[in-house]
């Protein structure tokens, strides 16, 4: 599969609102940015709906949740359903504690995210609740992580990408496997808060979720080993990481891809 | 016109209170550090008029605002002008929502700020209430920006700044046009806002508002270039744009300053 | 003295649970993955007790604080207290307003920290409320310094750690100074809130505070000479800085450390 989107992120700059935590709202801004999307950040119930109407996709994450957030996630989650516009949960921390878990079935009880984006301790612990995750760490044999997806994705009719040394999209029957990436990108804070950012953006301008996913993870992934040949370390892989978001195009992520669909 | 504004930063590093949003909080401290000034952030009501009391000028910045820091802007601003602080005011996303637009109006009815800076669309939106802006971006031509600017400015009795690719300064019948920048700074988030956190510092040194103003713009741009000419993407950029603000001093803007004045 | 902490801390990746401020949440989060921990960040009155039972250390800082905050950062000292979980209490700006000092002392009332660790103005400030300090800087003599934590040590019984171009760690009657660092670290916000939260780690593998402390002050002050080394300002700082956390072995550290141990 080869695909313009990147193409078509530059060319439209999709606003792309994101209530999202403290830790990443600088980093996921400016990734969305370097991709070439156009990002928001509002999260007070006098605007929050008002904002979500001006964008083009949605993007909840729990990282840092507490009660006037998590309302202000509900009715932007509400308004973005009523006016079509896809969203996507990033369920950050999921099983770590029950706040975590309760809150992103809340929002998924009140409007169906169109992705659903974590790791494969967070995916299981919203498959079957009541697991434990240490903090945002992922430990689970590629099979159970699929498997997982797969029950959660049948179960709400929504696409599930789950981030991992083998990343996984997965929607009805189809399964997509995506062997790019690097382990250096497990030593940046907020690495999958980004891939959940930059899905917005795909899914702003990809009719297709399953497509929109797919492209997310590979550009991450691409951009990520693009960084590691160049960085000595966490710090300077930041940096790569950036300026590889910027200088990508469709023709270097076509060249790069390391995709499987099933 | 050739300043030592730098020097008297460096010299004197002055403490510039910031209440302002979370996406820049850190870029906004560090470029005020390398800068030479000295950043502080404060939102609690239970503090902010002692911390005001303390600092050499405020900056308010209402990119993500909500009703318990909004009050403490008032309570900030209504202590900065009393004690002959001046204030900053960035009205980040003015017009793209009704409680920006009124929010901005409100804080400069409790205290006039002594420069407000944004991008043409949210001048554009405090001068007119009632436009849409998309998000933070900017599409106007530079007269009507211009004339948005100096309409503000004699109603508020303030100085005025506009960033955009001719950057405008405009006090009374006074207007400076700084052509001194690189488009890159559009692709890092928060580079607006760090406009505004330097203004502050110039504002502190300089008894001239209009020429404070101008000073942190020119600044901007010339770090801007500098960091342009040796960065291949925005991850790259913005460590080089903080070492350029490190490094330049008072010659150095001097020898690559753009600037009109009319 | 040598310790072999690095490794155990690359070999257990010990979960540090921070309620931070908002300016240094992505650097702290970002130099504790550098280093090889776990971080997590979490605050609200839902979760905060659960996350700390998960975790290894908890570090509470007061950059930038509120009521809200402060209850959470009051319920977590408890359950980490009740459980035997290290604290660390950055009392950062404590002096400069009534509330931080306030906040500060009513912190250490709720639970003894295991470690404080913060500049001489601030430490100074809860040895001798009352006084103030100029934003988060740092102007007393090595001696003044020594003193405070002296007694500040001996009132509370805990572990004090000074920052300072000498850093001092102090415990009952040992005293340890450390001469690693380097000035280009006073030009980047929050390199004291990092200093603390890698303190967390350290307190998490080691089981004697003061060492702990120590191989932490170490540490910090080893990766900012590496990344000096490197740097053309305090953008290029930052990136080295986190290179070279990642980068540093025991060996290393063995091989650079100043310290002093009276």
């Amino acid at each position: 599969m080869n695909t313009n989107d990147l193409s078509r992120i530059r060319a439209e700059a999709p606003l792309v609102h994101n209530i999202t935590n403290y830790v990443v709202m600088n980093t996921t801004a400016n990734a969305l940015l370097a991709l070439g999307a156009s990002p928001v950040m509002a999260h007070a119930a006098e605007e929050v709906e008002a904002m979500v109407a001006l964008s083009r996709a949605l993007v909840i994450n729990i990282g840092t949740l507490s009660p006037a957030w998590v309302a202000a996630m509900h009715m932007a989650a509400k308004m973005a359903a009523s006016h079509g516009i896809p969203i996507v949960l990033d369920p950050v921390g999921c099983g770590a504690t029950a706040y975590r878990t309760e809150t992103a079935h809340a929002l998924i009880e009140t409007a169906r995210p169109t992705l659903i984006r974590g790791n494969a301790s967070e995916i299981r612990a919203l498959v079957r609740s009541g697991s434990a995750t240490k903090g945002v760490d992922s430990q689970h044999t590629p099979d159970e992580a699929g498997n997982d997806a797969q029950a959660l994705s049948r179960s709400l009719g929504c696409v599930v990408a789950v981030s991992g040394p083998v990343d996984l999209i997965v929607a009805d029957d189809s399964i997509a496997r995506v062997a790019n990436g690097h382990p250096m990108m497990t030593r940046v804070t907020g690495m999958g808060c980004t891939a959940s950012a930059l899905s917005g953006a795909f899914l702003a301008v990809n009719p297709s979720p399953f497509a929109a996913a797919l492209e997310a993870m590979v550009t991450m992934g691409i951009a990520g080993e693009m960084a590691a040949e160049e960085a000595r370390g966490p710090g300077s892989f930041q940096m790569h990481f950036l300026d590889a978001l910027y200088r990508l195009d469709d023709n270097e992520v076509a060249r790069r891809r390391k995709v499987l669909v099933a």
